[in-house]
């Protein structure tokens, strides 16, 4: 395995999950999730549809990630278009596609939706002028997910207690984001304050996005991180071994329930029974207050081959079907708190709304 | 991938798990079940270490299966051997290596005890009839493990209902057993008496004895099943879509405690959260009396690599470790009923004590 290029984008030498290269004719460069940590590889995406593909693939992952790589994808969909109409309306046909690429995370609706109030309320602009603008926009909300993720790991940080073992789920981290994570900034922040803990990294079936990509961050912050198979966690609880929880979320909705990758609702269930602290670290933007309970939330289910890969590259035996749901849902019973860049949460969420 | 052949060992076709062939210098046929469902392959043993072997990578595996195993390796012992006082020290020199192949089914230690009880309760037969007498002991234990568990299926196939979804996790069948099964044998008896159900089978990491072999079992009898992600069953009983879970175990302590594999504690967690009916079947020799709760239960960890070696055939990043218990402890508070060859029994499990 090559080793990983060393980063320096912040203190904790965060790698640059998502970024803009160029000015209005320049492109988005990601880091492809889907092969790390065997392989490092950066993707040059250059249309909306590449980048629908890349958030489809889940080479881009993340509520807070795919919610900046959708801005970045509108900005894409007029280039090397000079016309004002033209790039008006093809901003506006890209819109959809790209709000529609994965459905639990509402970030990258709302992103969308901001980039399409931009190009909605400035109807004077030319063609030139509304790019940049949208791409001023797209590196605005680039830029407040990064500080959003620093406030996320401030509120959370003094949480975790010295000689601790936390467990996360699936990949809340720099990865997750454009900046330093949700769960796992909080983990970072702590760190870095000196508070010494280690971490158990649930694998996340079927993606393997703690195995790959949460163990990964974690190690190359010197952080202690055992992997685990999802199922060994409950076990591990039952032995005292797991002080506290924290995971991201995809979609808060107004009471509080909160979507998340698959499996986070049975940690929680696990935690709640062994008395042991289950916190959701998400930016306030992950709040969905249209939606009144996490039942409104629709939840991605993925292809069935996600699940048998791991078995063969051979089709699976005659009449075994699968089921790959992509997140669920943890009601808010089970949610100790709500980590958010201005602060720990409970419902009705009134610092926030 | 090549289909497997037609078995005709009885009416549900079940596989040939194990078997003896020939007389007491005969040899032991498995199915290597590491390969399943991809590959189809027999592995004849003919020395207790190769039957170790198969043992501690779990070519064969399932609690009463390694019974049966651990006794006919006893058998191996002695391949070859005449004089009686030799015939007798490879014997008594060979059980404790079987013995400790695994630790945390019962099963195998019963049997490897009960064929030592053989060997040191026959002083007066020779060299050649002692290994017929303990050849016949280890065919009595196996026959006896085929009437288990069609008992255990008569037991508890009027549980399940018709149109339910049943919930099982790793791999309680015929592979698991040298006659049908324990859990699975109550779904294909179920079957046979013409109830009409489905079943998910939980993945069950790191080895996927659900996905490979559950699924492939279940397809073959022509029942309906979908397999999914460990993580992906507690957002199933939230939505309603699981009836009843049955498992197998691998060790039940007096209080009623099972040992089964990791994971089974948290399905039986969330079970009780969604008021769903968690019944363990096992027959009565997994039973252990000898232990008053399952805090007693030895818990076997296996190497790390099994749980990385789906994410890349390269080391992990240094610094990323591994945890990998093979089995968790369910408490009795969460099992509804224990479904053994006798019935369905409760703590304090006089009618077998």
């Amino acid at each position: 395995m090559a080793p990983p290029p060393t980063f320096s984008n912040d203190a904790l030498l965060h790698p640059p999950t998502i970024r803009w290269e160029g000015g209005v004719e320049g492109h988005v460069v990601l880091i492809d999730q889907t092969v790390l940590p065997s392989n490092y590889v950066e993707l040059t995406i250059d249309t909306p549809a590449a980048m629908i593909s890349a958030i489809e693939r889940l080479s881009v992952r993340g509520a807070p990630a795919i919610g900046v790589a959708g801005a970045y994808a509108v900005c894409l969909a007029a280039r090397g278009v000079t016309d004002t109409h033209l790039v008006r309306e093809a901003l506006q046909a890209a819109l959809p596609a790209i709000r529609g690429a994965r459905p639990t995370a509402v970030n990258l609706a709302t992103m969308v939706d901001r980039m399409r109030h931009v190009i909605e309320s400035s109807p004077a602009l030319d063609g030139r002028n509304l790019r940049e603008r949208i791409l001023a926009e797209a590196q605005s909300i680039h830029e407040e997910d990064v500080q959003l993720c620093l406030g996320i790991g401030r509120a959370g940080a003094p949480l975790i207690g010295d000689g601790e073992t936390v467990l996360t789920h699936c990949n809340a981290g720099a990865l997750a984001t454009a900046g330093s994570g949700t769960a796992l900034s909080v983990l970072f922040q702590a760190w870095q304050r000196g508070t010494r803990f280690q971490v158990f990294a649930d694998e996340t079936r079927p993606l393997l996005q703690g195995a790959r990509l949460t163990s990964w961050e974690l190690a190359r912050a010197g952080i202690p991180v055992t992997v685990i198979a999802d199922n060994a966690a409950a076990h591990l609880m039952a032995r005292g071994e797991i002080d506290r929880v924290i995971t991201g979320a995809d979609r808060i909705a107004s009471n509080g329930d909160a979507a998340n990758k698959i499996g986070t609702y049975g940690v929680a269930v696990l935690a709640a029974r062994h008395d042991i602290p289950f916190h959701i670290a998400a930016p306030s933007t992950t709040f969905d207050f249209k939606m009144a309970s996490g039942a409104e939330i629709p939840i991605e289910e993925r292809a069935g081959e996600e699940v048998w890969r791991i078995v063969s590259d051979q089709p699976p035996p005659a009449g075994v079907s699968f089921r790959n749901p992509a997140f669920d849902v943890t009601p808010a019973e089970l949610i100790t708190g709500w980590i958010t860049e201005v602060g720990i949460l409970a419902p009705p969420f009134s610092d926030i709304r």
